[in-house]
């Protein structure tokens, strides 16, 4: 069986990470540096180089037939540039430009973070076979992409699926983004922990305070940390339920460190989208822990690399 | 030029309109009953067959290729039925199948109201050109449909874009949905009439206390009416620019009554949607008053049967 051979970058605000990546979304060969985020564009940009420096020296290289990009948001793909909120030194920085010379002139897909988790998820994860869905990482911040009539839909700048800045709370707390009652200022892991200690929880003895933390203090049966994610659940159910309410996905993918929670955060999460989504073409719609690891990013740029590459010749992609 | 001829059905919970309509958009031929919404499904049946009976009988039926039917949902699109709140008579009523006997098997395409409106805003209305557009009716409910990458999204019932039942506020008003803080709960007509009626406000001497009135009231600088304008359109606000954030559009349009309150919708509209539409690539969206009249279903319809009889014949149709 022929299988394509492509390139992929997923750029964070802690480390750019590389690979070749094959047809059936095997890793083939790995690169990575840290991300110097507080650095000037270019460094950044060096960075970047070095680690498809790493991949260009590969034997496998010759094989390569496009590159794909997955980079923290906000991304353009229309005008290939990136502005990643925790990479101050990249603004409208244009990426994709710099990246194609690195490697040859090679077509380059970009997309941001969240559709290439998406991409992951619906290629090889717990999307696998669903024509409509979304896929989220709730995380230190809450992002997310589409899947919609059986495509990635990352929109015209790559950006869609923004589930964690759309309102749940339209007079709610205000919002890093600028706005209020955003899912990711009610069900982020930071906010998970600020409101269970706002509400009297106390850490153990090793004083840690993470979302993880007040998970594992839910499952003990602390009513404070269960309060928390109770109310991050309710937030994600609205969210999910105004996506599908909206689109019509009939599937949920949730993963992250927050979505690694359990039961703690999915059986809230399940009776709140019970309450939320109530019209009769949303009530199939499930909610799902995603499959992918700390891959996901690669294999979606990948995937995004892999179905640009079959549009431009013409041949088919199975599940991506 | 050639122009493909199709029939069209607008079916509501007041009365079942119907024509034939040309490929530029153009009604040649009309029909109109009252929709007997009380009676059981087979009198709602025998008033749709009327309005068929009397656009086979015109002697420009033989030219027709398909039939558009836009319906008061939910629809299944999937499944041929519909099961419109208002004609409690149909519930999943097979009226795709029903329609196509009725009309000597020629395919029939199934959307929903909301869905029919974008449709006609899309070909013909103020979303015209724009690939990617949120559609909007403010009256006695909020619906909506939404045009994706060029094109209709259905969605694979017929319904996506049911923005009326996102909630906003999740922990608002109960809605008679099930849900709660929905955009419809606080926006449609009769909910702007009722909580201005409640904040104070007092109706003239003709004692109307529809959204018009209020809206004449706000209009001559009546400050409770003002303000529950305000609070619909900040509700309105929340969720176009939840659907901006989650699909990428760049172009809100809204008919309806409330749609045609003018500047006193539309100026608090625009300065809310600044407060919640503030990622970088949702900051170019603009918020524009329908163009379409009372029209605009059996446009639409018309529109959805052009469309999948383009689809079906490998033909293009531009705009649709």
């Amino acid at each position: 069986m022929h299988t394509d051979l492509v390139a992929a970058l997923d750029i964070g605000g802690t480390k750019i990470a590389g690979a070749l990546v094959d047809g059936d979304g095997g890793i083939l060969v790995r690169a990575q540096r840290a991300t110097p985020a507080r650095e000037d564009g270019d460094t950044v940009m060096a960075a970047v180089d070095q680690v498809l420096g790493e991949l260009t020296a590969a034997p496998l290289w010759g094989g390569v037939a496009a590159l794909g990009i997955g980079s923290a948001g906000p991304v353009d793909a229309s005008a290939g540039t990136v502005s990643p909120v925790n990479v101050p030194g990249w603004r409208g920085y244009p990426l994709v430009e710099r990246a194609r010379d690195a490697v040859g002139g090679l077509p380059v897909e970009l997309i941001g973070d969240g559709v290439a988790i998406t991409a992951a998820e619906h290629w090889q994860g717990a999307a696998r076979g669903h024509d409509n869905a979304l896929c989220m990482v709730v995380s230190t911040g809450v992002g997310g992409g589409l899947v919609l009539d059986g495509r990635l839909h990352p929109g015209p700048t790559g950006n869609a699926g923004h589930i964690g800045h759309i309102s749940v709370d339209l007079d709610g707390d205000p919002c890093p983004c600028g706005s209020r009652g955003c899912v990711e200022r009610i069900a982020s892991g930071p906010n998970i922990a600020r409101r269970a200690l706002a509400d009297g929880w106390r850490p153990g003895p090793d004083g840690e305070t993470s979302a993880a933390a007040v998970a594992a203090a839910a499952r003990a049966g602390d009513p404070v940390a269960v309060a928390s994610f109770e109310r991050a659940a309710q937030a994600l159910a609205a969210g999910v339920a105004a996506t599908a309410t909206l689109v019509e996905i009939d599937i949920a993918v949730i993963g992250g460190g927050v979505g690694k929670a359990g039961d703690v955060l999915f059986t809230p999460l399940r009776r709140a989208l019970e309450r939320y989504a109530t019209l009769s073409f949303v009530r199939r719609l499930t909610v799902v822990p995603a499959r992918m690891g700390t891959d996901a990013g690669l294999v979606g740029a990948a995937a995004a690399a892999l179905a640009g590459h079959a549009d431009r010749t013409g041949t088919a992609t199975a599940g991506v």
